[in-house]
């Protein structure tokens, strides 16, 4: 089982996981229709599915669907349910650790092995969505745990190990560092402004537009002013929501999420890309100072030396040259 | 000229730099005598040299040099001095951004192109880290700037674009939050018991072990507690020492610098790696709360979404299995 633990110098949380050193690296293999373990027909090679979507005959673990959960066979986290043991064990005063506990799941986007970068599946993607929102309410629920993560990792450079398109769900039993931040900002602008930090950010960049990428009737996409990569792009609701996991606007969402991700493609080829949903923590009240979102990071440049030691970024490309390529992509 | 952006909803700082987006990519090139900026014959490529060591003939940007520090050719700060219009500039209550004040110097170790990742060169190395230290003195003495930031990208995976042998130098009209982080840490941890955290944590590691990596007279290597990446290794002097820019030790660190990296290309191979060096602020008293050292990260797994999302680290390598295999190439 993974160990949590606390740097003895810096507020830093690692999660050491051994069990994720024995992950197969999928890439540069010809593996489509064999050794892809999320490829239909290969149920068997992932643990038993917790639940599958579009499957019309056939049991569990048979194919036929249109998309799958299935527990990590790498877990970075569990298998033991967090509020068991999760408080912090001092084992001296510089050193504290707690037990990895919490969840790791995989959901199978589509039977399609490959992704298609100029034209995302928005109907796919949707129904992902759908399903990683009900995933989250679920392990919300459970004892211990603080916050559940929502990822994608698109491409090699992006670290994905396989191709086949899923995203990763982790069931943590901390609030991690850069949510935890996030919310912290949010209610002091609150108190300082009275108003949401986010909605007033998507009035001000709507107003600026040299940033502004996309719009919706429900949805926004910009370039953050502090972009840290080139062509990071965030996806907000226009309309103040705290939590992804209960929006009733994921399908427009997730279509501003092809339309975007389509852009991206069509100004750089097929970037690598990390795609990270920003919800509230689960003890936020529904009142508290959240605005969720979500954060796509292309991976054309590589983090060094500079950001190990500084934690700033060193981004090359202006996030007002960024917006004007991908406004340019999407009235083509 | 670069722009310093924060984030407005993290505390997150950002440099903007669209000179870097020209930088030539230089792997995967058979390059070495014909258009490597570093190598001697090719002083013309790069800027105008601010110092050499080791030339007995010649003039200045000829050949004949052990060592040589240039201007960055793609500057991520400058070139103006800091102190020119470093203040904040509100463009708005969100918007926050200053000019890219400050400088980027490259040290070129060795004529030698190619590292050799089994058998570093200690004396080039204790050559390169005393020049190193001169700069950051002599960049410390500039009005504005708050921290010099001094760091070493080999291989690709680690973000470097050229082979050739060299440190990079970052002159800072900010302190890195990395950095203000740990003399906060420090600070709080001395109010609490009285002594250097630093000097707290080698005691408590020495007597543990088990991340204990090699020690000499007066430099400790350690796998550090929270390692983020797989064979992490900070080095620290012994004795209490709060600069790099002006320790006595560094040539002692330079050996065991060498050794350290021989170790990790022995169980590795030749990994790519990040070494940061960690020193005080500017504007720390010398009776300060830090505790100079190195940093090593070895690059061998991808930063994904789970990093981008959390702002925690996932590592598949306890520090103890480093720190033994480490050990065990080290007395081999």
């Amino acid at each position: 089982m993974s160990r949590i633990r606390r740097d003895p110098v810096a507020d830093r949380w690692v999660i050491v996981a051994p069990e994720r050193a024995d992950r197969p690296m999928l890439y540069g293999r010809e593996e489509t229709a064999e050794a892809c373990p999320f490829c239909p027909g290969n149920e068997g090679l992932t643990p038993p599915e917790i639940l599958a979507w579009g499957r019309t005959a056939g049991g569990r673990d048979t194919s036929g669907w249109r998309g799958r959960v299935v527990p990590n066979r790498y877990p970075a986290l569990g298998p033991e349910p967090p509020g068991t043991g999760g408080s912090l064990l001092p084992e001296g005063a510089l050193f504290l650790e707690r037990p990895g506990a919490g969840g790791h799941e995989v959901v199978v986007e589509t039977p399609e092995h490959v992704w298609r970068p100029e034209a995302p599946d928005a109907e796919a993607l949707a129904e992902t969505l759908a399903v990683c929102a009900e995933r989250m309410r679920h392990w919300s629920a459970h004892p211990g745990v603080r916050y559940v993560l929502v990822f994608k990792n698109h491409g090699e450079a992006a670290g994905a190990t396989i191709p086949h398109p899923h995203f990763q769900l982790l069931a943590l039993p901390l609030v991690p560092r850069t949510v935890h931040e996030e919310v912290e900002a949010a209610e002091r602008h609150r108190r300082r402004e009275g108003d949401c930090l986010w909605c007033r950010l998507l009035t001000a960049e709507r107003e600026a537009g040299a940033r502004w990428i996309l719009e919706t009737e429900t949805v926004a996409a910009i370039a953050p002013y502090a972009s840290r990569v080139p062509y990071e792009v965030w996806l907000l609701p226009r309309r103040h929501e705290i939590r992804f996991e209960t929006s009733a606007g994921l399908r427009e969402m997730a279509t501003a999420l092809a339309d975007v991700l389509a852009a991206l493609a069509g100004v750089l080829g097929d970037p690598a890309w990390n795609l990270v949903v920003h919800t509230a923590p689960v003890e936020l009240a529904a009142e508290g100072s959240y605005h969720w979102h979500l954060e796509v990071l292309p991976r054309t440049v590589r983090f060094a030396g500079f950001e190990w030691g500084s934690g700033l970024a060193m981004n090359p490309v202006a996030p007002e040259t960024a917006a004007l390529a991908l406004r340019g992509e999407l009235t083509r």
